[in-house]
């Protein structure tokens, strides 16, 4: 730290992604990418839009925001589409919360809330989950908080239905609540319908799980117009341009292939459901997940010792160190023969510990 | 605006980027875009990262923060690369500014400086130019607060030296100096040698000017290495996988083709200096930009009604509506062909207006 930087910072500890080693070559099923590559129509349209680059992409995003709100049935101006979904949780941060208005969210959830929430000094609470790690939703009613729900939950990958989000809404008719859709393309129901019914629901999505496209960074805001606008607001002062054209050539391709996104969904749907029940012949405990992965515990073996031994056999998980969760290991739904050597070597280890 | 919108946006006006008009097609010399295609080499390698975009990009960006480094005689340590330079200047604003340290540049100048301001909440001041638009050092000298420069200044054009830019680095020892050198590649000297000599020394640069590369989005920052660690605290709490793969490849391509940005660069240098021997020799007054741009007035033609006639017949450029500029209008320095158009309607408008 320079002794220029602002003392509001000093205490500010950043996100930490997962591990992305470039010494050796692993099984990685610790970031929940798609074991599949993205459509060809997408990797086409991102090459032709590499060819002109020397033009700025359109800061209104006009075309792909059509597409995207074709899509799940609402107006262009019902969307907005990020630099990822980090960028519109980012923007929610700063639009729906401030000293009035403190964040609330699970205890257990996607760890980047609690640093969005110091980064813009917001008072936050953490709300602890219940013994079997669902989200109380008695625990957000009438709370009066700008409220993040990552449904389906992570790492825990459980859902709740949208009936139940409609509790936490109307209770708190006076605040944002925020539903972050990352993992929903993998057998949750989405909360997009409601946005026409609940002027205080934000949902977010990304492109970057079900639709193959992690490395390209594009996420997107669902909400009321007026919603919209603001984070539109937010946007416009941070960073126009924030989706480069390859990523919205390259988002415009893949929706115009729902078809391959529909069969890719189903084969990680399939394969988790395979995943869930070798790893439960083997004696593991995991969470009724509808993501795109599974999280497991063994009683014979620590959360930590799994991971690092898993490591040493090539194959990466992710491991948690907050106590409540630090016996789980999160693991990436692969393509099959990826689950078989996270099986095989999983196999292995317990053999070992006996 | 929706009624959940926190208040400390409430005055908030966002930037305002250059027209991206879509139903007609102009001779656009509204956004100082290159006039030329991006290198071949950045084509094929965005084109080929395409193909693996199921992936998260590199989070510490290793191979192109490398790179970069090794073409500017630094360590990758000292350089930080953002989508586009307004983020690494976003970022800059929240960690050197706050209520103790406010903000200083010039009245006339890249226009989102106040809105960077404004969204962080910082006090700032606006220093006027000199009555030949040059930036006076003098204002800067021993102020106390965070400087930002733009060198060449945009929309003028015109650059301070070195030696002038050390004259405020020296006077302002507990301040930062943000030293925003977009346009640095048609001519100016950099100041990128000075960041082993001042602590408090940040130069920004874009990959979207001189290397064609404004649709990728990629900018970068360069100073000492507690200053580039400041700046990877905010980023890893904003937005980790801030630089998508496909334009981390085409920044490495086109870093691999040095030779091509150099002739790129040479020949707007060259249509430059023909666009304002050009305009002279019609009665046009410019500053003396060492930019992309020429920023041009004519004592017969008020700046918005030039502006409007050129647009009429087909021509984009910029006007600014802030009185002390109003009677000019920056053109982006395009190709020869583009030039010519250029020059030959503003004759037509200039002879209807006798």
């Amino acid at each position: 730290m320079s002794r220029f930087f602002s003392e509001r910072f000093a205490e500010l500890t950043p996100y930490t992604p997962g591990e992305q080693p470039r010494e050796r070559r692993y099984v990685k099923l610790n970031t929940n990418e798609s074991p599949f590559p993205p459509s060809p129509r997408a990797i086409a349209a991102a090459a032709k839009a590499a060819e002109s680059l020397q033009l700025y992409c359109d800061p209104s995003a006009k075309l792909l925001s059509e597409k995207v709100a074709g899509r799940y049935g609402i107006s262009p101006d019902e969307v907005i589409l990020t630099n990822g979904s980090d960028e519109v949780l980012n923007f929610a941060f700063m639009a729906y919360c401030d000293m009035a208005h403190p964040a609330a969210f699970p205890d257990i959830t996607y760890g980047f809330y609690k640093v969005f929430a110091a980064l813009h000094n917001i008072p936050y609470e953490q709300i602890p989950l219940c013994d079997d790690l669902s989200i109380c939703v008695e625990d957000y009613i009438g709370i009066n908080k700008t409220i993040f729900i990552a449904n389906p939950n992570a790492p825990t990958g459980k859902i709740l239905p949208p009936s139940e989000i409609e509790r936490i809404l109307v209770s708190n008719p006076d605040n944002v609540v925020v539903v972050d859709e990352a993992y929903i393309d993998f057998g949750g129901e989405s909360c997009v319908p409601l946005v026409h019914k609940y002027e205080n629901l934000l949902v977010t999505q990304t492109f970057s799980k079900s639709r193959s496209m992690a490395g390209a960074r594009l996420g997107f805001g669902i909400g009321c117009k007026k919603l919209i606008a603001d984070l539109h607001t937010i946007r416009f002062s941070t960073n126009p341009y924030n989706v480069n054209s390859m990523t919205m050539a390259a988002g415009l391709g893949v929706m115009e292939d729902e078809a391959y996104t529909q069969k890719n969904c189903q084969t990680v749907c399939e394969n988790r459901h395979f995943l869930m029940q070798e790893l439960q012949k083997m004696g593991f405990d995991m969470t009724d997940s509808v993501a795109n992965f599974v999280f497991a515990k063994h009683e014979r073996i620590e959360g930590g010792v799994l991971y690092a031994k898993l490591k040493e056999k090539g194959i990466l998980v992710r491991h948690f160190d907050q106590p409540r969760i630090k016996d789980y290991n999160r693991i990436t739904v692969g393509a099959r023969e990826e689950i078989d050597a996270l099986l095989c070597a999983t196999q292995e280890i317990l053999e070992e510990m006996k």
